[in-house]
């Protein structure tokens, strides 16, 4: 299975060039599984409700979800992507799972960074994965990473490919992403943006480095910090069923829940 | 205050001449806390269950917990430390935390690598945190790095500074620690051993590079691969407490364990 990130550069709120500038870059490259950054065709930084809720987009009726599913369908591939979701329940900062038949599945952000939390809220149905073409695929978004609960749940699910669209502006990510891989043996694909966007007094950069981690924590490709582009792994993904880290450690059923109480304490 | 690891060679069952060693080198520095390796006073690779009982001691009543606690009470500081403990529960892979007061606290190893498991059976107190001098200290021992639940439900349970005992084989831990640092702001010290062992068939090179890592990640000292040293550092455990990754971020205020419940499932 061939799978890919797509780091891009997208321009706030002009959503059909950034669509179309994603739809190029893959139109030009081959794989099974492409995974776009957070809010790909937005932008990120919303300086009202207002705004954010004139941009978001209903799923799967939006133009975004529309051309992703249009272009899913026409290259019999899948595709991951952030976009910003309105919805009856609120808006979203959300991921999708699109495939050749439609869209598949939506994650919403749970664990919102910084000032996302002045008009998204926070996801509330928790962390999924979904079976494409028989691979088992599970969704986070940029700051789930530092929360290791989220990996491992959709590690525990049976993801064996967690697609991790981002906006990263801290620094650490990329090597934390490589412990997720080690920790939990699945593929990670992180697809992050680049760039720079200055809006409402505010100014944030990207930091690129888009990356497939491998189980155990190879890193099979990784972006440059500042460049558009796109990478292509090709992976055998049900190698992350096998937890085993020696002849007598198995990641999983060496864990021991009896002792983990404290993790869902309040 | 002032934190070190000592990372040592120990040599395979000379328990007096590896405390001597231990006490010597903490003997010509100057810290609050130190920390040595996993199994520091016999050495690794146990070969029997009998030469493991043998080697194994009551906790506070045998030789080396005496030595520690000795050298603590005279020097005003305390100390971590890995030995094999034997006890009516069984045989366990134990740290131990002494004060100048004595023997404060035990932890039994939860998650036991490799052939460990042929010997020593697994805790099943789970993890704890205890207060030396104002400072909230949590253990956990080598293998316990690659489940971040370890490090997270102690850091839940208020640990300001992880001593982590280690005889590591694998190469990612030291990243991994990291991760741990960032993802739960706290201070990690870990002491790992040097050298090879070769015993029973088996050979073991281990990897050294014991460090202390600050909370957000910063590593703030790392030792060689290959040599006896000691390693200091002066910080303020307290910083620990604050969770802020941002201002609208607070790590542990984030968390969803309403999200979480499939961490504990079976």
């Amino acid at each position: 299975m061939k799978v890919g990130y797509v780091q891009l550069e997208p321009r706030f709120g002009e959503v059909e060039g950034n669509i179309n500038r994603a739809l190029s870059l893959m139109e030009d490259n081959d794989a099974d599984l492409f995974v776009l950054p957070e809010l790909f065709n937005t932008g990120y930084i919303f300086t009202s409700r207002k705004e954010l809720d004139e941009l978001a987009e209903e799923i799967p009726q939006g133009k975004t979800a529309k051309a992703l599913a249009k272009f899913s369908q026409r290259r019999g591939i899948s595709l991951v992507a952030g976009i910003a979701e309105r919805s009856q329940e609120g808006l979203f900062n959300s991921a999708i799972l699109v495939s050749p038949s439609g869209v598949k599945g939506v994650y919403r952000k749970v664990h919102l960074f910084s000032q996302e939390k002045r008009f998204f809220s926070p996801g509330k149905e928790g962390f999924a994965v979904w079976d494409v073409g028989g691979v088992k695929i599970g969704l986070m978004v940029c700051f789930d990473w530092i929360f290791p609960e989220v990996a491992r749940i959709l590690a525990l699910k049976g993801a064996e490919v967690i697609c991790h669209p981002a906006n990263l502006v801290l620094p650490w990510c990329p090597e934390a992403m490589v412990t997720r891989a080690v920790e939990n043996r699945v593929f990670v694909v992180t697809a992050n943006r680049i760039g720079r966007e200055k809006r409402g007094g505010r100014e944030l950069r990207f930091t690129g480095e888009s990356q497939i981690v491998a189980p155990g924590g190879k890193i099979l490709l990784r972006a440059s910090p500042d460049r558009e582009e796109v990478g292509i792994a090709d992976i055998e993904p049900s190698i992350s069923k096998d937890k085993a880290v020696t002849g007598e450690n198995d990641l999983f059923s060496d864990r021991r829940p009896d002792l983990y109480h404290q993790l869902v304490g309040r």
